[in-house]
């Protein structure tokens, strides 16, 4: 609660009367002048923090929400109408990266003005359209929450053959995980954080190489993450079981997995769960009346 | 519109089919560290960006809008809530400098990644808060808002003698103008924005001094627009007409404008508007229980 | 004298008997990473400090001195040999610019470290080399040295006509600057000083630009050093009489006064003057030996 | 030798005619402000490189070298003559610690122009000292030196009764090992290099501690050499065996083994070599005549 804190409208005792606020401005000299390299891509990565918590509490659907994911991508898209030197933006999970254009002047560069600007402009998007995008039952679209609801409809819950699926109707420990798979719509219970931090890149072939390393990042989180909830919501696996049977596993082993267990195609999977979301600007198209020639 | 964004959910043409993460990680070592000069105080602050057009587009009152003021004062508790290293706080106008103490280690005092997570936590809790703070009818506590609701309450429009007290119900050009001023409940239009920047301060005297710095700004500025908004709103002076009367007037002749123009005492100006907020936490009492000796 | 300084060698009265070094190794902590950005250019850049005053102390000819330059080009090139990743390195006047490849990764990058380790050895082979540089009567090479010599050996002091040209033989009142021309041996007379300072440049456009900024600059000031010195030593004007007399000229001006009134032609200054001293390696002749095919 | 480089006087292939310096000069902008906290105390560290290497170049004695040490003293004392806002030198071994007061304004602050002006001007010194201080036949100090010293010209070789106390006159591998020990003069080779670097200390504990770090540093590797050149010089062990043997001892065992082993009592060594070089600035006396009052 409030009380914890104390609001003093009072002037500070030292000081003075006069107000002389240039005895003051000293202070100012100590702020450090942090303008990034020219001629370098920006590359300003927004993060979500602790949603491993933020996630659960507001019962996203396991491996990935939609809605989440489009609430993301549509606070992407606030900060690259507000901020014309972003050129490109990719975001996968929590995370979204932002490419400002090298010759971009923003706030003559200054690091904090633009990390913050942005990653606050993100976030007050983010709150301001939750409701909008996550008040509403959202189509499941991986085909573990398509098997799922199948499963919850149909009178047999039998799954595909093999050792684990057993029906988990029974064996659920936490009753919100069962509303935590349902999509449903939660209301904003108190506010995401965000992080952020820019990183200069000289080169085109450098700044592709961080953008495949952030899809590469995507791929094998969300591999992972759709095996792992495979395991536990079809499978009727724990969170510990599933965890130490993916210990070793590798990327292939993990889509015989996938196949054998629940006769899920990972390449089935939606593009944007398996690739992430690439946001560009849409090019102009400009009417351009040609003229005859004249003779 | 959305239309001018394209989301694509393909693989980068640069990426490889065998998803070598260690390839691209290289790219991690372009981020700069950026960790803050230990044992000195941190203070950092967040700052409305456009505020000059974000409060007349959701009609802040003039001089001050205590409903706009409570709510910055709200994000900035709930700072302090959730940082921890946060010992004092201080706000003015649409400024909150935080104040961590020398010792904090927070993110390992990561520059990049405090200044982010404050002013995104700060402006999540501003878009949250708004409604409870500025839908609400708030009282006028500014002596310019007090007389200028006598006036429009009373029948007799006729202001304190002198050259401008014309009544300005028919004077006014801008119909916004005067829904400007009655601090009406106002929804959010579009996302606030914040940016922030870290300064490391090495002795206690230079932090007082900084506080001091905002604190005189608050002065300098409140006086100002108090006197500014009384030859507008009370005064019926155009905003260039009363730019120009304050042009080169000190202190005591703003005090004198207020008090032999509109009987306004600026010292009777509520505090939070002459000395700013400042929040410190409460000191937390323990009841110790002396055990009487056991004999 | 030294006497105003003391050597003690006692123990800190705050160290303890103990000696616990890791007690106090957290003062390693505030050190701060300054990593430069990889894949970046790195030119580091040397300049001599207080040349103004050093040149003329140890009587370096005018408007160039040979053995001077020949000093610096032996520095430069034995940094070159110590450093291996520096790929160019530029010269003019009293500053020398060392170019590392963008991939270096000497001392891992780190500023303070290449910077001082370059400039301390700069430093270290200009000293060394001082008096196998120096120490000679160095054969003069500019033009306005070539005449000045001309004219001390002839009877007949006369120059070319022209407003200026009065023997300057007797119009000298410092006698130092007699000797200051004649390129006198000078033994080092106190502790030269050099500082750095490292700039990237993320494309070769950006280098190429820099190393075109140093020549242009290299012209200039030498075009005006010539012109200048020309005044004063074939001339017969003071210093004060000089500068004003160049105060408003542009390059043909200068060309044109050092023509028409010195019969000196610019463009047949010593390449090394008017356009810096440039150090490749060499490209290393491989012998590849073509083996006969087998048959 | 030289012939690996190419010195050329061309223009570059992509300056232009016209020389339009304000053309190039945007490649100023690359440079990055690099000031230092106001109000810190900066701590400047020079410290010599690979002098592993170049100590036993130039046949430093071993476990000290008086005469090495005292050009450091006096290369240090040239800077703070040079460098009138250090307040404090403190050296031991191949490194020095100078200490610029809290308010210094040198360079404004700039971090590469301080370190790199006083690291060149302390390497100029100590190339231009190096035949003063190091030509001479320096008088052994440390109690090995004597002992070894005492053994040379006494017929008997016996030393104090041990395992390795065998006469190691005719065990000596390396023929410049004897010589080295010597102390005797010796020319300056090749170049020394230093480098430096700057850090800030906000506080006078942490400067205190930063400068007891350094004596324990010096503390700690005394000991271990004064031991380890015992074993060698006079109990002729070879580096290898005496390394093995102070593997794992404690101070007390080095003592130990000094005391036992060669009646060197650690405590009796000079103590530039345990504590280090202190320098300060002589307060100066200032006569100040008082005048009698008029009446």
């Amino acid at each position: 609660n409030n009380n914890s804190m104390l609001i003093q409208c009072v002037g500070f005792p030292f000081s003075t009367c006069c107000m002389a606020k240039s005895k003051y401005e000293y202070v100012k000299n100590f702020e450090q002048d942090d303008r990034l390299l020219p001629n370098t891509w920006l590359v300003l990565r927004v993060d979500g923090r602790a949603f491993h918590k933020f996630s659960p509490a507001h019962k996203f659907c396991k491996p990935n929400d939609v809605r989440a994911l489009n609430l993301m991508n549509a606070a992407a898209i606030a900060c690259m109408k507000e901020f014309s030197d972003i050129v490109l933006a990719y975001g996968e999970s929590d995370e979204f990266s932002f490419v400002f254009r090298k010759e971009t002047k923003l706030f003559q560069r200054r690091n904090s003005k633009i990390v913050t600007a942005v990653v606050s402009y993100f976030t007050a998007v983010y709150v301001m359209e939750w409701n909008k995008h996550m008040l509403i039952k959202a189509p499941p679209k991986s085909q573990v929450q398509v098997l799922l609801d199948k499963n919850k409809t149909s009178s047999s819950p039998s799954l595909e053959p093999g050792t684990h699926n057993k029906p988990k109707d029974n064996t659920i420990d936490n009753p919100d995980q069962q509303a935590q798979d349902d999509g449903d719509p939660a209301p904003l219970l108190y506010p995401p954080q965000f992080d952020g931090r820019i990183v200069c890149y000289p080169s085109l072939q450098n700044l592709r190489d961080y953008l495949t390393w952030r899809q590469v990042d995507c791929h094998i989180n969300n591999l992972y993450n759709t095996t792992f909830w495979s395991l536990i919501l079809l499978g009727g696996l724990t969170e510990t079981e599933a965890e130490e049977k993916l210990k070793t596993t590798l990327s292939k082993d993990k889509n015989e997995i996938l196949f054998s267990g629940f006769s899920i195609n990972y390449n089935l999977e939606p593009a944007m769960f398996r690739k992430g979301s690439t946001i560009i600007r849409k090019p102009v198209e400009k009417t351009i009346t040609k003229m005859s020639p004249k003779r």
